[in-house]
Order: structure tokens, then sequence, then C-alpha cells
């Protein structure tokens, strides 16, 4: 992989992973990184909830030496203060997060997604987004206030109407990912099918294949 | 009161609300806010633990439009996103917060307080260091994770170690405002003092009346 991220580094065709921590035990959240990375993926949102902001600087720069290593950016999900003291190569933003204007003002050449979970929330979406995450695309027991689920055509619906990659995420496994892709994801992002996996590399590796192989098939 | 703050402003004789939003109902926590500032309310810290973070925006924006308005200073508690997107006046940390180091990149020339609970968190202070929160000086309910009450003796040791302001806070009020400035406090903060009491304003003059007196009468 890359000793270094290029500019403005565009998540197309990538297995993002998005943390959770307690779906990670008994194993530390470091070492389902570690294997996740080893297994293909190719971005790593740090998503914490629950942590005093002194404990949460100090894991970002622990997944941060991993992600680093990989050549991997590292996102912090909503958290700019995080963000900002450790560095990262960028910040996800929900709908009841910081906007991205005033995100943009603090990190303006940072990568900034921002999650949508509707056509309206697509048609609201400010300018200096990187890309967009689409979300849930199915049901999903990970988080918590998830809005109803979009369904592949509500994707499609989305992908028709914007050119901005889109991040799909909610509900998504080996077992539906080709046809998350075929329905215009540029990039799958998963919780609980690498946290929770039995194996998360491997889990990462056939996710990642799916990803790479529907791309291969792709004219673009 | 003063049209602009003077730089590094110190917390020396002054009141400083911390503010809780459930204890103000059924009243606006502006509503309340408001009030004790015309009370004499020297030093606002907004202190949300539950607000997304654009909702935290935007009450900080609101309190910040009476702090202004009333040439005092606004602290935000943990969250230094928030501090610089409002461009809040400084930032007030806990033990299990951002570390001041880590603050002052991003603040150099904002109000940095910190709260320490017991003599070995002084002498474990870090440089950059505005002014101390002790905390907590009698037993309070409004903190679910305080430590032991240091009592007067506790303030008044700490008070020997350092030069450092000294903002005491936790179950302060009328009542024992003065025996709290005779051990070695600089300034009170009160959360329920102000924000359960019925006449917020009386309250917040109440207090103010008790540090005016007692600072005229000491010789510093």
């Amino acid at each position: 992989m890359a000793d270094r991220l290029p500019t403005r580094w565009q998540p197309r065709h990538a297995l993002c992973l998005v943390t959770d921590g307690s779906l990670c035990a008994p194993r530390t959240l470091v070492e389902v990184v570690s294997a996740a990375l080893q297994g293909g993926v190719g971005m790593v949102q740090l998503r914490e909830k629950k942590l005093d902001s002194r404990a949460f600087v100090e894991r970002a720069r622990a997944i941060q030496a991993l992600t680093a290593s990989a050549g991997v950016p590292l996102v912090i999900n909503d958290r700019l203060d995080i963000a900002l003291v450790v560095g990262a190569d960028g910040l996800h933003v929900g709908q009841s997060d910081l906007s991205v204007a005033d995100v943009r003002l603090w990190l303006p050449d940072a990568l900034v997604g921002l999650s949508i979970e509707s056509m309206a929330d697509l048609l609201a979406a400010p300018a200096g987004v990187d890309y967009l995450g689409v979300s849930p695309v199915f049901a999903t027991a990970t988080k918590a206030d998830a809005a109803a689920a979009l369904g592949l055509e509500g994707l499609a619906a989305i992908r028709a109407a914007t050119r901005l990659p889109l991040v799909a995420i909610g509900g998504i496994g080996a077992h539906n990912a080709r046809a998350v892709l075929r329905h215009g994801a540029d990039s799958l992002a998963v919780v609980s099918a690498i946290c929770a996996a039995a194996d998360p590399r491997a889990a990462a590796a056939e996710l990642a294949g799916c990803i790479e192989s529907e791309s291969n098939s792709r004219p673009s």
C-alpha cells in the first residue's frame, strides 16, 4: 500500500471499517482493526460515543499507528476536537453533528464525510463534502438511532441524484455486498460484519474481494 | 460591565455559573443564564454531557449572545471543538478530558481551566492553566462522578500550595460562601444554587455580594 495518502483521497472502491469496540470483545479494538487492515480494509472510521475525551484521544492514537502504517486514512466520527488533536485524516459527521461548514473552517484539507439517511438529506447536503455515507441500506441493530432502511432501490435513487462518492452502510455483509455495489455504492462500510466476525481478517478479505471484483467489472 | 474582556481575564473574585439545563426546568437555560447575569455572575461555564454536537453549538451560541452582551467570559466544558467553532472565551477541562497541552495548541490565548479533586491532582497540574477548579469542596448531588469532598481544610491546603486562581465548586451556596472564600477560594462556582433557585437573579446577587464584601475585606 501507499506510504502516503494522495491529496483528497476518495473513498471509491474501498472497504471502510466503522468501529464498535463493544462488538470486538473479548478482543481489543486494536486487535480487530489490525486484523481488518491485514484483510484489506481501506479506511477506518473511529466511532466512540461513550469514551471520555482523554481516552478517545488515546484510542485514536493507537488506531492511528495502525492506519498510518497501512497507508489507510483514519477518519474520526463526530468529534472535530479529537480529529484536530490527533491529526486524523478526516472527520465523518451525521445530521446532528457539527455542520460541514463549521468543520471545513478547521479541517480545510482533510476528508469530510457526511451521513445521509434520505433523499431529503441528499438535497440538503452542503458543499465541502468529500463523500456521503448512505445509511442504513438494510436494517441494522448496530446503531440504535438509525433511520428506516433505504433498501437497494433507495440507494439507487440516491446514486442517480449525485456524483459524490457513496459509502453504503447498514446491514451489509458478504451475502449482499455485490448487490449493494451494483445499486450504486462506490464503497462499503461495515461495523458488525468485521467487529463481530470470528475472523476479522478473513471477513475483511472477503468483502474487499467483492469490492475489487465488482469495480473491475464496471466501466468507470 | 466592560465592553471587552481584558487579555487573560483572571477569575478572581468572580461568581461562576456552571450550567445544568435539567435543573433549570421548566425554565429554559437561556432564561436562567440571563437572570443570573443580571444578578452578577462573572463567568459562565457551559456544561453539556448529553447534547448532540450540533445542538451543543446552537446552545453555546445562544448563551454566548448573553455573555458577550454582559461582558462576561463564556467557557465551554470539555469540548474543545465546540469552543473553537463558537469562538468561546475559554475551555474548562477535567482530569479525564483533553490534556491541557493538547488544548493549548488550539487555544493559545483563551482561558483554560482545569479541575482538580485532590492535592495529588494539584501536584500533577501542567503548565498552561489559567485557573484551577477545586472540587468538590462539599458533597454535591449535581455531579454523579464527583470525588470525595475536600472540605474547607482540604481547600485551604490547596490554597497554601499554589498561586493559581482557585475557583471552588461543590455544594456551595449563600450559607457557606463566606467560609469558602475565607479558606482560600478566589472565586465561587455554583450549579444548583443558581440553576435550581426559585429566583436565579436574586440567588446570583446574594452570592456575588458575598464575594464582593469578602474581597473588599481582604488585603490582596
